[in-house]
């Protein structure tokens, strides 16, 4: 595996890579996650980037852009490992130079739920990630369905903006538990790690719910809110069920919805999400 | 010369082109302006592709996007005759479909004159541009200085998105008679074409005078401001001297300055500018 930091050395090291060229952009402190999207990356491309750069601008003032946590010798071991090409480290001097003033929104997707939640943040999102495909030229990117807004506001802005790129989303990959890996995992405490499950819980309940035939939202966000709310020391911040295109919340669900869920524990915001689709008729 | 419309058609077609690839986005109703631009880029590059794109998101709800001329068969004789390789003629369907919601802000030059002057004007350039480029992937991209404020821009997102583009910025044509070429000339009637001109005259005014060792900026923006005011038929809209790179207004003049002017005649709005450089010392 190649390891480079300027913009030079990642357009000089990229021109030697065999084609398609898969990418993976991350934040780096890597877990099984981001290595599964590694793997379908070299399934489906002859060369595999990944770039690790904690983005400030997607942080808000008051969130965790300092204390995020950070292992790159660890990072590098476990994608050496995996097989990955080129690992690119870009710097905040490189990415965000004095003058910068160039930002990408996109709109009606960046509004609702974590965009109301956290001010700016999916304009951070959408602005880093159009110059890590600027910078790495990729023919296909890969994202995680954890970040289910992120993964949708990625979509439209490649498709909004022309990128000659296919956007693969890839599942949630979980703890033995059922806890959706997180970088942000490792700030829990032992009790928040064991409440945090509540959040999966609170899904599995639900997705009975809608496996039991019922297609109404209400009830189901009613089950997620009325089972995190029996659990100390978390605090719900939403729990809302949308078109999995617009984010738009649904009333009743005919052919696809995504379940989404936000919690608090401690100083720790998590977030988790579920696929609920109805089965076509058998014909 | 390949004439397409369709996305498609259009990666379908830059893929057999000859690189580099020099791009020159236009409006169509092309003039000397236009062809100087394609004829640099010949000079330049391998292959030329132009597009030819009345951008609905970049007039405002009040200005002239129904009767923008259009005269494409016209265009296309030029275009052949000038030995572009490719034309592309996008579809307002194509470029904004259903949906569309993304779009891109070069924060602070959008800010001051045009930009004050035409709300989300140059949103709408910055987005428009950055479709075109992800959709052509030129090596090269032709602007003219004669939207100075724009061609700034253009730069600034180039840099600050990581584009893999060259912006070339090509000196302003002018007609025989000094007056600035623009497809918007042909809304004049004769009266306000022959007004028009004191643009010129002001500017010029302005230059002799810096000639003359004048280096404060507030003498040399008074004699525009008053050169125009002298003019009957011609509203001045802004007369400035500003910093070519960041488009805030000088006291002094250094080094290098741009001087710039807009005035309405009728209901067209004109621009133009000159630059301003001390020469150097002879040593």
């Amino acid at each position: 595996m190649i390891t480079v930091s300027s913009l030079t050395d990642l357009r000089k090291a990229r021109k030697k890579l065999c084609e398609p060229v898969g990418f993976v952009p991350t934040m780096g402190y890597l877990h099984e996650g981001h290595i599964s999207l590694v793997r379908r990356a070299k399934s489906e491309c002859r060369s595999v980037v990944v770039s690790i750069y904690v983005n400030p601008s997607q942080f808000g003032p008051h969130e965790d852009f300092e204390k995020y946590p950070r292992n790159l010798e660890g990072d590098i071991a476990l994608l050496e490992k995996a097989g990955v090409d080129l690992l690119w480290t870009p710097t905040n001097a490189c990415m965000y130079p004095p003058g910068y003033q160039t930002w990408i929104d996109v709109e009606k997707l960046s509004q609702p739920l974590e965009g109301a939640l956290r001010p700016g943040h999916f304009r951070g999102v959408a602005t880093i990630v159009a110059k890590l495909f600027n910078c790495v030229q990729p023919q296909k990117a890969y994202f995680g369905q954890k970040d289910a807004q992120q993964a949708a506001i990625i979509c439209q802005m490649t498709e909004d903006l022309n990128f000659p790129i296919d956007i693969v989303v890839c599942p949630t990959v979980r703890e033995k538990d059922g806890l959706a890996m997180s970088s942000r995992n490792c700030y829990l405490t032992q009790e928040q790690r064991s409440a945090a499950k509540v959040m999966v819980q609170a899904l599995d309940l639900a997705r009975q719910l809608f496996e039991q035939g019922e297609r109404q939202t209400a009830p189901l966000v009613e089950i997620v809110q009325h089972t995190v709310e029996q659990q100390t020391g978390v605090i719900l911040q939403y729990a809302a069920c949308v078109d999995p295109k617009t984010f738009l919340p649904m009333d009743t669900i005919t052919d696809q919805a995504l379940l989404l869920i936000a919690i608090q524990t401690g100083d720790t915001r998590l977030i988790d999400n579920i696929e609920l689709t109805v089965a076509p008729v058998a014909g």
